[in-house]
């Protein structure tokens, strides 16, 4: 019977996954990726985000779009899902009046650019219209001095709890906007949607083939939303949820709808913020460099732990060290491996952490870095007497407050072929598992491999 | 600003999670808990699985059902749910021909009782019809004897992908389904549901309240259900989803409709089996006992861990040994932390796994063994010597291959008070997180504190 984990983290075309998650801030200068979906949007976009829900579903306390995963709060996520798109020009973040100060620091915190928060209503729509009306006001530039009103041509609304939009599907969203004055993401129904009786029974089925589930973004022209936030009733304001239905019905606007991608799914339950945080997880670890600082025996072992890596979903690059060109490695998604022989490595690690620091690496999320220790020969453990241990702990607690979390592994260089093999596997099974993991509780163990 | 990731741990009244998840297998003699929620059924239950997903929708080779996660497939999982429950006489599994050897497997895998497995037919409707046919024939005895028909009096319907369904509701079903001839779960709807044009425009929004999403499980007495599928056309077998509307349509029977927990969620896309994962995960990590050997130092050591794992969730328990009375933790959802006191406790340990072994534990699900070993002063440490490792890596490999895993933590004593504290908090933090992720990785890995 061929079942095992690897079938569920095996597979890269998965539909449920964002292709370009965007793990690291765009647009700054010249060190952005291009991302291969990116298209031109010749006019101006913004983005409201109400934010405003009390998370009574996910049975949390705290509202599901301030709930943390690898220490960060899932709003913060999904702001980034649009800072990363260099075609919107701001993101307006409704929220309970409650939480204003919250939401601030989070700003402050992550270093979130092109984000204002305004106090939400007393319903979706109302703080919705909010956001709406906040894009239509002057700004405030830095120093405080009001700025022009800016009002964009095309608002796109989202959920706070949906964080992993991408570029091309905004982009699709905000040009049938545009020329429809609005269009909605829909989704197949994923239940039979039934009628019920006011005393609970079967009414009827609805035929499933002719309905969809209408999801988030959303896009209007600023003219089509205002006008139908001017227009709409109380009740509207108080009973209504979709935006789509004003618009079509103050404004006569049939929208577009354009099915989306599974990656709109709502953190909804607790169960969401697992399967969410399982997401970034993943796409944290598709990658790894090692570096040898150049000995033999250190590439050697790089090389077979290439190898290995490969049969775990993860892609290895072997580099002699970060100077020159290699520079490059502290600025994308990669997770590093640092090999030392026969000697403690700590001073390579610690002047890394320095440069990893500098590149504000580890601003949104941890950062795993471990040090692979080969002892020379098989003759210490042979002895029977184990090798002094590197003494990486202080220099990990250290590390994991800015948010780097730092592991040590340990093998012996062997003859013999079997174990070394044994040996090389082991590192790739513990490296895999900590850089998937990283979690904070092993930060500074000096493993066996 | 409070967020951290406790906030999503933290919470015992998740209504996303199942409260009696049930995750040993029940009814076995005298050792069986007694669920609160369980009441007596005085009529004959048997349950249909349809399995024959092609999982197109996880973007997983592997159909869903069929996708494990710590070592078992979900199916199994959703089986156990059943099988918990004392008054479902009979499971029938249904499957697609080519994954009948593979279903086989599973059930005789993880002793699987009450369970047939039946071929399935071209859509779901024809699946769920073999299922309910096959509950009408005679069945086999174990040693191939040929048994009487035992016709059900009400058939539940259930899907494979929804492993955390409880007794409780299942009770609902059931009776419901026994007074009008047919009961069905619903759920309110997640996104407003809207009518589309051909050409892709919104036609309209479906007014909320009057509708509710038709989930699993569904309830028939055997007479509406079998009538229902000998009654309807070629065309409901090939192209309808909805077993309730067929009961409507061919037998007059207007489903009774119970507002379902949100446990009763699908797993439908692969992010899914992530949250299934992090739910059993979670489940397997409330609680553990704490052996000391009866030596004081072990027992201040665990009343220490005892105060600093409740900060971290979990429940422990402290006692001398195994024996007497204690051997029914052998019996419970528990994991085990083995305390020693300057001395390798290795014998003991392997005198423990022996009897998990014996006890069935490690069937289901991997279990966690730490030990502990505490060294009885700090003046090694201070001397720079670190005292000789506890020599559990074999006995780890061995153990992993019966799905215990077995992970060490050393710790030296210290009378410096905020020094010992440290440690302390170290070996539950070390602890929490060893029990939580379950990983093989790390197996026989001895870390320090």
């Amino acid at each position: 019977m061929e079942i095992n984990h690897t079938n569920m983290e095996g597979d890269n075309c998965d539909p449920d996954r964002p292709a370009h998650p965007g793990i690291f801030p765009g647009g700054e200068g010249g060190q952005r990726t291009h991302q291969p979906g990116e298209r031109r949007v010749d006019f101006p976009v913004s983005v409201v985000l109400p934010a405003g829900g009390t998370g009574e579903r996910t049975g949390l306390q705290t509202p599901k779009q301030f709930c943390s995963f690898l220490g960060r709060p899932l709003i913060s996520y999904t702001i980034q899902a649009f800072e990363r798109v260099s075609w919107i020009q701001s993101i307006v973040v409704v929220v309970a009046k409650e939480n204003m100060d919250l939401m601030t620091d989070i700003i402050q915190r992550f270093q979130h650019r092109k984000v204002r928060v305004v106090p939400g209503g007393s319903t979706r729509h109302r703080s919705i219209c909010n956001g709406v009306l906040a894009l239509g006001e002057q700004g405030e530039g830095e120093e405080g001095e009001k700025l022009p009103a800016n009002r964009p041509k095309v608002v796109i609304i989202h959920d706070a709890v949906r964080p992993f939009v991408e570029e091309d599907f905004l982009y699709k969203i905000a040009t049938a906007a545009k020329e429809q004055g609005a269009a909605g993401a829909i989704r197949p129904l994923v239940s039979t949607v039934i009628a019920t009786t006011s005393e609970g029974f079967l009414d009827h089925s609805l035929e499933r083939a002719r309905y969809r589930a209408s999801e988030m973004p959303q896009g209007f022209t600023y003219d089509v939303i205002f006008q139908a936030y001017q227009r709409c009733t109380e009740s509207d304001f108080d009973f209504g949820t979709e935006c789509l239905h004003l618009a079509l019905q103050y404004c006569g606007t049939n929208a577009k709808l354009i099915e989306g991608p599974p990656t709109l799914w709502k953190v909804t339950y607790k169960r969401d913020l697992a399967a969410a945080e399982s997401i970034i997880k993943e796409t944290l670890s598709r990658s790894a460099c090692i570096i040898t600082g150049g000995s033999a025996q250190a590439v050697t072992l790089a090389d077979a732990l290439q190898k290995a890596a490969g049969a775990l979903d993860m892609e290895l690059d072997v580099i002699p060290d970060l100077m020159g060109d290699n520079c490059r490695y502290l600025l994308k998604e990669w997770n590093f491996i640092q090999v030392s022989v026969n000697r403690s490595c700590v001073s390579e690690v610690e002047s890394m952490l320095k440069d990893l620091e500098a590149a504000n690496r580890a601003l949104l999320h941890p950062l795993v870095v471990i040090l692979v220790h080969l002892s020379g020969s098989d003759e210490l453990s042979v002895s029977g007497r184990t090798p002094e241990p590197v003494p990486i702990a202080d220099v990990a607690a250290a590390a994991k407050l800015r948010n780097i979390l730092l592991y040590g592994i340990q093998l012996h260089q062997s003859k013999d072929t079997e174990r070394w093999e044994r040996s090389v596997l082991r590192v790739a099974e513990i490296t895999s598992a900590l850089i998937r993991e990283r979690g904070p509780a092993l930060v500074g163990q000096l493993l066996q491999a």
